[in-house]
């Protein structure tokens, strides 16, 4: 009886682990996200779900690559990662089950998932969802996630095995993901604007631990040199040129109150390295 | 014992399912938010909260209305749905408990669930809430959402019948609603403006399938035509007008990087038409 | 045996109520806010967290202490609050496990806590976290939130008695908030402007029923006197200058379609009065 007991506390434990994320470009409070939460609660009503973000930036891939590999690592397992950034929607591009160092996503295969691959470092399986009786009918040109991952996530959450999703693939679609790489025997780091967010703040894929190693520096974008670095925007009078440590763990550039990028005329690409030696 | 095993099972698993969705027009990260979250799980620590959208643009019944239809009905019945989209609070205007087509809303009187209720096409019952016993007191003049909706939706959640509530009513507010209609033997529709996004874009009550179900098409709206119809921004250069399908699933009316609405002088209430052949 | 599902039943029950509610300046959908979820749903995979805002004005102590004050004492005092608004994060500020009049929060010790210290009248306890058993290890120096905060939020949610988190404390920091007053038997309030939000209006710390019972009145700031009072933006005309109460439940002064902050030249720390008579 006790063990019964205890089987059955297995049971209930379990299906509160049941844990969906969503990360998505449709902004907060869209009607799209309303709509996948309604479609996993019809399937599984004890499903929680918890917003990773709704605001990346849309359709951009490399943010979203970004902003998966810096952020699902931290998750136990158990958890299932819904990620609907999708430019491809509609077109022959298939959607993928992935489990990356034990980490389990559900992904467009257009590469946004690249970072986290390289980091599971070979610990990486992926299977192609097929199997259309799990999907919702009729699927929408526009909206696999609603449509196909929504209700997958959800049969998944109930105990679906994922071998019942699809065939293995092997050939999914991988960005070219820039890496930053540290030079002159630690002394220099190259990297790039990999996102301007909203405020005209240049973020670069050159992480704090990078540019921490190499102690004071300066920072080259473009002809430009910036030697004041805060850990704050507040820091510095407003119109001040200055790097900081975005919010993504990387090197920003930004200039208080003001719009780097419009101001440095740099963006996405644009490169940028860090001297360990102030130039100025 | 094994059935009783079973009965405690489901009394744990039924209370898992005690979900109360919020929409609201308070704006993400609002502390009225919070305080309603907060009201509601000092009723019931176990009601499981879902952030639908707090970006309702203020007071806007119409837009209310559009997302709720939108959205409500992929939930599950046994979901509760509180809405507190509310120009008329302190105002005699009644709060109501609603089923429509199975789906459980608790609403201001103000029409914005009219096009939910025509979709339940007369499967709608509604009360008044006046049962004031299951009020948090006393109740703020500029906040019946946290001081009637809230802790109603809570008791709800626990098990009070909605008869408890209040007596029911069938002279409940409908808003005029725009519908829009295909003419000319599906060859065109028409419709209008229901929203301007914040960045000016044109957000109109034409679904997407009535777009798609003309197939090419040119956009007209006031003494401009638009015939280029892209899937997203991204696709057609800065300053282009375009058409795409909004993520409210309608056609919108778009400046690439710019504002539409600005540049057309259009804005809710404009009418617009889509024509099956390019008139340019 | 009866007796033995009973206690089974409530430890399940007590499992559900482990909620733990997120209030940081990171910004809706920042990869910091998604990292501090998953280290708490690793350690606690049951937790239930609760976004209660993510929108803090960025290191803006004063708000923060004000969002707190406004919303924590909604909640019941099962529910943990996790504070991560701290400029000083790094620095040697230590961190704090509070009881205030029942609530339980984590927080850095830069006094955001402040008003919620002041409402609970006596009723508060400190502890220094300083048990780094419990922390995520390595400590980054600039994200205390996700390694330290986070992991003991988890712990104390699985039943870790705060006790073991380190020593009683009593000097903790305490803000200087201004704190707005009733004056001339009741006929006047004076206050100040402490947060300009992202359009410009002017949020005060001027209760909505400081204002409600001096009836009919005028607002004075600097040297402009505002008569007009509205409900809502859209009551009034385009680049009219009006009151009216912030969704914080506070005097608000803005300017309708416009930027109050820009047009007045006044900002964090400008002394408003409200007269009963108005002065025009």
């Amino acid at each position: 009886m006790y063990n019964h007991l205890g089987v059955l506390c297995v049971f209930v434990v379990n299906r509160l682990t049941a844990t969906i994320s969503l990360t998505t470009d449709f902004g907060a409070g869209s009607a799209y996200v309303a709509a996948i939460k309604g479609v996993i609660l019809c399937i599984n009503p004890d499903a929680r779900i918890v917003d990773l973000s709704h605001s990346i930036p849309p359709q951009d891939l490399r943010f979203a690559d970004f902003f998966l590999a810096s952020t699902i690592p931290f998750f136990p397992p158990d958890v299932l990662h819904v990620v609907v950034v999708d430019p491809g929607v509609g077109s022959a591009r298939r959607l993928l089950y992935v489990e990356a160092a034990g980490n389990r996503l559900l992904v467009p295969d257009n590469g946004c998932w690249t970072s986290l691959a390289r980091l599971a470092a070979g610990q990486v399986e992926a299977l192609a969802l097929t199997s259309e009786q799990y999907w919702r009918h009729p699927v929408s040109p526009t909206f696999h996630g609603r449509d196909i991952l929504a209700p997958v996530a959800a049969q998944l959450s109930l105990g679906l095995q994922p071998e019942q999703l699809g065939p293995p693939v092997t050939d999914w679609i991988t960005l070219q993901t820039p890496e930053a790489t540290l030079e002159l025997g630690g002394q220099q780091a190259k990297g790039e604007v990999i996102f301007v967010d909203p405020f005209g703040n240049l973020i670069t894929n050159i992480p704090a631990a990078m540019v921490d190693a190499i102690g004071p520096a300066a920072v080259r974008i473009g002809d430009q040199t910036v030697t004041r670095r805060v850990r704050t925007y507040a820091e510095a009078p407003k119109g001040s040129l200055v790097t900081l440590i975005s919010s993504y763990g990387t090197l920003e550039i930004a200039v208080v109150e003001g719009n780097a990028a419009e101001r440095l005329k740099m963006g996405v690409g644009s490169a940028v390295t860090v001297h360990q030696q102030p130039t100025v």
